[in-house]
């Protein structure tokens, strides 16, 4: 493959290889030939072997969620590092890395508290496209391609800030631990770092893509007594309840609000509710579901661009907590390289969580499988 | 005073004293001669000694917050045991006590539960105004008046449940005490129990009223390094300084909105916001105050009945923590009694939040001087 030859010169040169565009959203991503730059100081340049799809990239390509476009999107990837610039000290070439979308430059007020993981220096809220220095690494057809997260993965080599890059298990397989940088982070982290699960608690788990999913196997190894699933897609109940799931509810063949039914069956609510749709309403729905007096409900879908979320305020106020949380509230290298390690020992399971695998070249198949809710997640193999 | 001949009649004898009646809300309480009823079975009929006036009581005599009326308002009361019904076992006629808004009747789901103070016996979010067997114990020119939380404390006798009573220290200072049934425990609970304040924290609160004030006590005691007050009245500067308040700021003295000064003052938000106001604004400014990715609001003041909360969702989503907390999520019963302990061995000192003392008759006078704001607590004698 011409890229192989590439990155074999020396890594001062620019690579010329595939990437997946995302010209404007609501159209299919185009496969086109990129001119990828060579990494400036702190940046690596990666060799993509795996990328997941996550919600995020199918809401972003729906225009649902705003961010500079052309892009390469993806966020969820696993490679192994092709050349490093200046001053890069935590890997080198031919390591194995993931890459986040969520830094850790272990230097700023947030990633020096204790429980602070949101670092300053990637602005995932309202991403610029752009490296911390203003420019963009990728060139198509002499235009000049936004990155996404400062990530970009949907594309044969990317090139990131080395505060993205975690180094992971030289073992590690590499078809599979690109769900590691973000829907397994995500869904174990809101379960363990932010809700905090307790044994025999009660849970609910609002969407059970590649997210709840997740959400669902922590919940399970937390020991909860009940997990309820929630999703408008029956077709993800059996997966659902091989991953922990005990009762599962479709808000759409019900005759009152899931929320009420939810009530009803936990006489008064859950312990902890999780929302992994990224719709408010399902949100409130959420809040809404768990104990009035101490349950607590964790946010992880990402709303559409300038929703608002507006409930009642004694929703709230006699003890319910509503919390959120990015990557899980994992400080993202520190972590989960050695989830990727616990992984590899057995200590959990990832691999049904990846439904599907499919040739970089068949990206579109990939998001209209994705968009059919037909796969949990599908992971492109490059 | 006739109400003292009266009590030491049998105690299964209607007792007729005075008590200040809200016929409606925006008019001023009638002070009139009202029967009290003797204690049914697991109730207590107490003699009024003193009762704070609390925020809650303004918002309903001003129509913000519903609740059924003509009624007896009033919820921050210590008083003496004048008699008790058949199988009232913790409290005997003569034992000094304070009545709570919220019971704990050890029983039900929430009161079992580690974590749980909302108890189930008392609608104290859409309040029924009876007691629990759906009858009234107080009577007025031939109607029934209702209570307010089961508690009512705007009179010279109130009959409670004995599961709203908490049994104090024969030596406790009734003219002062009154204020730890709602104000102490709802604002120390706040820091302690719901937000759980770390030395060196930064914090701020909005409202410094006797609840707000109550949360700066908190704060200071938990080791804040800097304690922000907001309150629209600089009349409360000075007494929130002395209780803790480093920096004080009026938002309608300030040339942009407050949460934005907030975090500019704390390079990026505070670890822990209080609202004690009850406005959906102070809410989301609260919110908006706290530290993108660690900060925790507590939600304390009550809005508007049918209030909407409304915000963007990505404000919880980087990690913030929105909670709440009813009489600062203690177990009343099981709680309170041993902060009045605390507070006579000179643990903390709670005098300085009582501004005023007025007695009973000058009920008017004293909601005049709240609502003119000239006033943290003023405490009716009886
Ligand atoms: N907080 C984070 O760090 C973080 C990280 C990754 C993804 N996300 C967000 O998490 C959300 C889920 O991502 P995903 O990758 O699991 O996506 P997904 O598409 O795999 O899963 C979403 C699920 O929700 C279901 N659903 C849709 N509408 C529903 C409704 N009204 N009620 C119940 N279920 C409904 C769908 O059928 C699907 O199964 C997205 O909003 C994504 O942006 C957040
Ligand atoms: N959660 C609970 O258990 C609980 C218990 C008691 C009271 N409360 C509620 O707490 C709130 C405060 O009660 P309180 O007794 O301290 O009342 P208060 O009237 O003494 O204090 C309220 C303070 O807020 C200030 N304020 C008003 N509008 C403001 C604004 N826009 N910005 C900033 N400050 C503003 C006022 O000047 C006043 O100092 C009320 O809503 C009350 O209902 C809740
Ligand atoms: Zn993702
Ligand atoms: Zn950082
Ligand atoms: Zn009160
Ligand atoms: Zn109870």
């Amino acid at each position: 493959m011409e890229q192989d030859k590439v990155s074999m010169d020396k890594p001062s040169k620019v690579i010329t290889c595939r990437a997946a565009i995302a010209w404007t959203a609501n159209a299919p991503l185009s496969i086109e030939e990129v001119q990828v730059d060579p990494p400036k100081p702190g940046e690596v340049r990666i060799k993509i072997i795996s990328s997941g799809l996550c919600g995020t990239d199918k809401h972003i390509l729906e225009g649902k969620n705003r961010v500079p476009l052309p892009a390469i999107l993806g966020h969820e990837g696993a490679g192994i590092v092709e050349s490093i610039g200046e001053g890069v000290a935590s890997v080198k070439p031919g390591d194995k890395v993931l890459m986040f979308p969520l830094p850790e430059c272990r230097k700023c007020r947030f990633c020096l508290h204790s429980k602070g993981n949101f670092c300053l220096k990637e602005k995932i809220l309202s991403p610029t496209g752009l490296m911390l220095d203003g420019t963009s690494r990728f060139t198509c057809r002499g235009r000049k391609i936004y990155n996404l997260y400062g990530t970009s993965t949907f594309t044969e080599y990317t090139v990131v800030h080395e505060i993205v890059v975690g180094k992971i298990d030289a073992g590690a397989p590499m078809d599979k631990v690109c769900i590691m940088s973000c829907a397994v982070p995500t869904g174990f982290g809101a379960v363990f770092n932010t809700a905090r699960v307790t044994p025999g608690s009660t849970c609910v788990v609002f969407g059970l893509g590649g997210i709840g999913s997740a959400v669902v196997m922590g919940c399970k190894a937390s020991g909860a007594s009940r997990i309820i699933g929630v999703d408008i897609n029956e077709e993800k109940f059996p997966g659902a309840r091989a991953f922990g799931v005990t009762d599962c509810l479709n808000p759409r063949n019900l005759k009152k609000p899931v929320q009420e039914v939810v009530m009803e069956m936990t006489g008064g609510g859950v312990d902890f509710a999780f929302e992994a749709v990224g719709l408010t309403d399902t949100m409130v729905a959420a809040l809404e579901s768990c104990h009035v007096s101490y349950g607590v409900c964790v946010i992880i879908g990402v709303a559409p661009s300038d929703s608002q979320l507006s409930f009642d305020p004694v929703l709230i106020l006699p003890g319910r907590t509503l919390k959120g949380g990015v990557i899980g509230e994992y400080k993202t290298r520190s972590s989960i390289p050695k989830l990727v390690t616990e992984y590899m020992q057995k200590k959990f399971n990832i691999d049904p969580l990846i439904t599907h695998q499919l040739p970089f070249e068949k990206i579109n198949k990939a998001f209209e499988l994705f968009r059919n809710g037909h796969c949990i997640r599908c992971v492109l193999l490059f």
